[in-house]
Parts: C-alpha cells; sequence; structure tokens
C-alpha cells in the first residue's frame, strides 16, 4: 500500500510517498508559501502528484493522503486554526488540498501529534507516552492508551507557554514571561548563548576559535566540547522541561518521554538534568516507570506521521 | 437492566443495586474488614446478593457487577496491587469475588477512576476531564476522549504525592515532604487548623465557641463564618491544587475539573485560589477552556462508578 504524506512546516514543505511498513520511498521539498496559503496548498498537492511520479507509483494507487500542520488544528472540521509561525488562521487545508487530489480520503492533524503517532505504529512506541518537540519552539503530543489525546479545544500538548517560573521569570517573545519556551527552546537557548559570548570573554574567545554559529547549535558544539557555561544553558533548559512534565508524568503515568526535534540532537545534554527533576518532583512510583529518550525517526519524523495518521484514520 | 455495585473504601464498604439509568435502588454498608481480605470480600458477596433481595431484583437478574477499589488496580489482571490505607498487597479481588457470585461478570478498578466515570456515564461529563477526589488523601483520574486513562502501570491519576513544593517544604505522612498532600488533603488542612487553633488564641477560643471539631470540617465552619486565618488555609490548599494542575491543564485541555469527596463540599472556599492559579500558569488557550465544578454526584460517587465501570466493560 503506498500512501501520500504532506508535511507544511513554518518555513519549509515536505510531500512525500510511504508505504505501509514506513518506507519512504521519494520525497521533495520546497519553501512554504506563507503569503498565499491557497496557492501553497495548491502547490503541495502539484508536488505530491510529482514525487508520486518520481518513484513508479501512479497518483491513482495512493491509498490517501495524510497531512501534518504547524499550528493548532480542528480535528473535527479538520481546520488549521492557528499557525503561530506562519500567522496563518482558520485554513481549510483538508478542502483546499482535497480539490486538487480527486477527493482522495485525507485527514489532517498538528505536526507534534503525527510525531507522535508515527513513534507508535511505525517504532512500536508504548501505548503511554509523550512525545516533546524541542526545536525553535516546544510542542508536546499524548499517547494514552494507544490514542493520540487531542483535548477539548484540540490544544493538548500545548506546554510550551506553561509558566514554569514565577519568581523573576525571564521574558518569552510570546510577551509573557516565564513560559518553558523562555527556558528551553532552542531559540532561548541559543539567545542566552549569545549573550554569553557578548558578556563572558572567555565564552565569546571561544566560540570565535571553534567558529560556531550564536545559537542553540553553537551552544551544543561548546557544551560537547566541555564548556561548563555553554553545558549550564542546556542543563538549565533540561531542568525546566522536568519540573513542567513531573506533575504530568504522576496524572499520565507514561512509559516513555520522547523528544524529537533540533534541540532532541543534543538529547545528552539536557536529558539527565530533565530526569533528576522528575525524579525530584514527580509521585515515585510513576518516576520509576518513566524512560527519557531521543526518537529514533529523525528529520522525517512528521512526514512519517502523517502517513501514520491515515492508517489510524482509515482503520488498516 | 440491573447492576451490582461494590465500593470497597478504607473503612467501610458499601454494595448497591443500580439500573443503567443510575438510580440507586437499594444499598447497605459494613466496615471494612482489613485484617482479613478473603473474608472481606465473601463479606461483599454476601451483602450484595442481601441488598439485591431487599430491593426484589433476584439475584440470578443483576447483569454483572462493577467493583470500586481504595488502591492500585493492575487492570489487566483485575488484582488489587496496593491499597495504603488498609495496607493490603496484591489481592486479586475480581477472583475472590467471582467464587463468591456464581461467575457473574464483574470488573474491578480504582474508586477515583470509577468516580470520573459515573460523571462520565451518568451526569454526562465531557469527554476529556479530570476528576480529583479531596478526602484524608488526595487522588485523580484522567478522562481524554471519552475514555479513562490508566498509564502504563494503572497509576495515573497519581498526583497526591507530587512535590508542589521544593522550598521549605511541610513534612508529608508518606516520608517525603512538599507532597501536594501536605498542603491540600483534608488530613492536611485538619493538622494546620488544629495547629493554628493551638497557637493562635483568637483561632482556639472562636473553635470552642462554635463548638467545632479541630479538622478540615471544622476548619471550613470558621472559614464560613469568615474567619481569615482559617479561609487562608483553604486558599492554600487551592492555590497548590492549581499549580499542580495548571501544566497538566496545559498538556490535557481539558474541558473541565470535577472535584469529588469530603473537602468538596468546601468548594467554594479552595477552588477560587485553584483557579487563579491555572490562569497564572497554564497555558493561556488551555486556562481559558477549563471549568472547574463540585461534582453533582455526591456520596455516592464511587458507587455509582462501580456500576458505570460495568456498563463500559460490558460495552452496554
Amino acid at each position: 500500500m503506498y500512501i501520500g504524506a504532506i508535511d507544511v512546516g513554518g518555513t519549509k514543505t515536505m510531500a512525500g510517498v510511504v508505504d505501509e511498513r514506513s518506507r519512504l520511498l521519494a520525497k521533495a521539498q520546497f519553501p512554504t508559501l506563507t503569503a498565499d496559503p491557497n496557492a501553497h496548498f495548491a502547490r503541495c498537492a502539484q508536488l505530491l502528484r510529482q514525487v508520486a511520479d518520481q518513484c513508479g507509483v501512479p497518483f491513482g494507487q495512493l491509498a490517501g493522503v495524510g497531512v501534518s500542520l504547524p499550528g493548532t488544528v480542528d480535528a473535527s472540521h479538520q481546520v488549521l486554526t492557528m499557525a503561530p509561525g506562519s500567522g496563518w488562521r482558520e485554513i481549510p487545508a483538508a478542502q483546499l488540498l482535497r480539490e486538487q487530489l480527486e477527493g482522495k480520503p485525507l485527514w489532517c492533524d498538528n505536526d507534534v501529534n503525527n510525531c507522535a503517532r508515527a513513534e507508535l505504529r511505525f517504532a512500536r512506541g508504548p501505548a503511554d507516552f509523550l512525545w516533546i518537540t524541542v526545536s525553535t519552539g516546544i510542542g508536546g503530543a499524548v499517547v494514552a492508551g494507544g490514542r493520540v489525546v487531542l483535548g477539548c479545544g484540540s490544544l493538548a500538548g500545548e506546554l510550551g507557554h506553561y509558566k514554569v517560573e514565577t519568581q523573576d521569570p525571564l521574558p518569552c517573545p510570546c510577551g509573557s514571561a516565564g513560559c518553558l519556551e523562555a527556558y528551553a527552546s532552542g531559540a532561548a537557548i541559543g539567545r542566552q548563548f549569545a549573550r554569553l559570548a557578548q558578556e563572558d570573554p572567555e565564552t565569546g574567545r571561544l566560540a570565535e576559535e571553534q567558529g560556531v554559529p550564536l545559537d542553540a547549535a553553537g551552544c551544543a558544539a561548546l557544551a560537547q566540547l566541555g564548556h561548563p557555561a555553554a553545558l549550564a544553558l542546556f542543563q538549565q533548559a533540561g531542568r525546566y522541561l522536568g519540573r513542567t512534565l513531573a506533575p504530568v508524568v504522576s496524572v499520565l503515568n507514561p512509559a516513555a518521554i520522547y523528544f524529537g526535534g533540533g534541540v532532541a540532537r543534543s538529547f545528552g545534554l539536557f536529558a539527565p538534568a530533565a530526569q533528576a527533576a522528575i525524579r525530584e518532583r514527580a509521585a515515585e512510583s510513576c518516576a520509576g516507570l518513566v524512560e527519557l529518550r531521543p526518537t529514533g525517526l529523525g528529520y522525517e519524523a512528521s512526514l512519517l506521521g502523517a502517513a501514520a495518521l491515515f492508517l489510524e484514520q482509515a482503520a488498516l
């Protein structure tokens, strides 16, 4: 069986053909046209046809299409209600795509929910786990009893703007302060690292010597070299992630927390501090059962997850 | 249809006959024989037969039996693994009861999970909500997408011993410190009120004048009269409940949080502080959608919930 998969990101969009065993037969990508969502979704459909051609799967042979979207998706109406990165609001994504795709069966959901579906279906994740994407921002998804939890307003997983710090909180680009994203997102680590490089001559000199960029990846590079101040920023991120997750672990009793997104490549730098904060605060019985893991799905988690969404919804 | 319902509590046990519209036709209760669980479960079965007789429903006409148990229940093996109040461990509750009940279809689960089932099925609760029992201790249950979440070790809802305070934390009877139960349980409010009555002459005098006991109910009575120090203890409890629930609200996006148990009768004393703490800390979008409510199910929530469990498991 062949499934069409589309992953619309804030800056780039991918289309691919996936089989039911999660093999990605072909893919292509192009920049997301944030200025014109109608044109963008038409382009997505066109790209999916091209990719299918490219791997020798006639378009008619696709069983259906799954779509990952970069924001809040109203699951019952299949509408992208809000995408913070692109500024899109109330985009009838499924309808726009179906018009271009000959009415093929098609489902959309939030990209992080779909990452969790890929972990569940293709990587044999347990029936109860959390998925946390740590990238520019922070997003989450919950799988309970083998199903993705959506919540009453399709907002489940909204942990990026939970106020994890109330005493002398760092400002967050959202306008508030003390949000988890203000401490633990890639952007936050990058901001703090850039400030550190400016204010601390030793860090600045080392960054220049090593030729690392003043962002989260640069911070990770210095932390890997053992630079204590760079490592401390990842440990701080881990501590705040753990503080946010401890009550959630106590209430949901998950078997695992998977980390994906760009910052998850630095899993070893932040996970011990997150684990320690969970052990310190969560109910002991639950803390002992949860394992923190980097996802094994890599860069295409959300694209594969789009295919997993189709398989779930078509009950295949 | 008639369903047998048994609610085994830490100190007392109830049996009743419930119809599919949640009417409780008859019930009886007796003290829980913690010293001899085998004898206790035999006695439960006997009592259920008596209650059925009493309301003129022949035992053979009961479609099946649902059971609420006061601790952690391994759902797949139907074993009460741990009951903190009675000290029971690894009690094969379903097996003990079935032997006495002619092999009738029978299911057991944790009492708080069953309260949530009663709210869902009989009080038309929304598909996504939390249930919090605030009584001697604190227990929780999660309903997501219309189903009770069990967690990987059947421990979901274990929020009583989440460490909500790390700075100068109050000791908890569990041996740890800073647990939610150390601030917001009925026992904790009672302990703090008794200390207050001892240390603050005005509170002590007022308690004596009003003839209120030095426990949570006495504290509630003085708080209702407007005594600021008594009210402050409920506000503190609400604040810590809200702090614990804020990240959970952000991650699960529930439509409601129902409060049951003895302390829930004082809902108006602690709920505003809990609501404020959730608004202050949860992701704004999720905080705006959640409503705090006292359950309307009253004293028999867990007994009715046992019947709801049977209906759920028998898919009726």
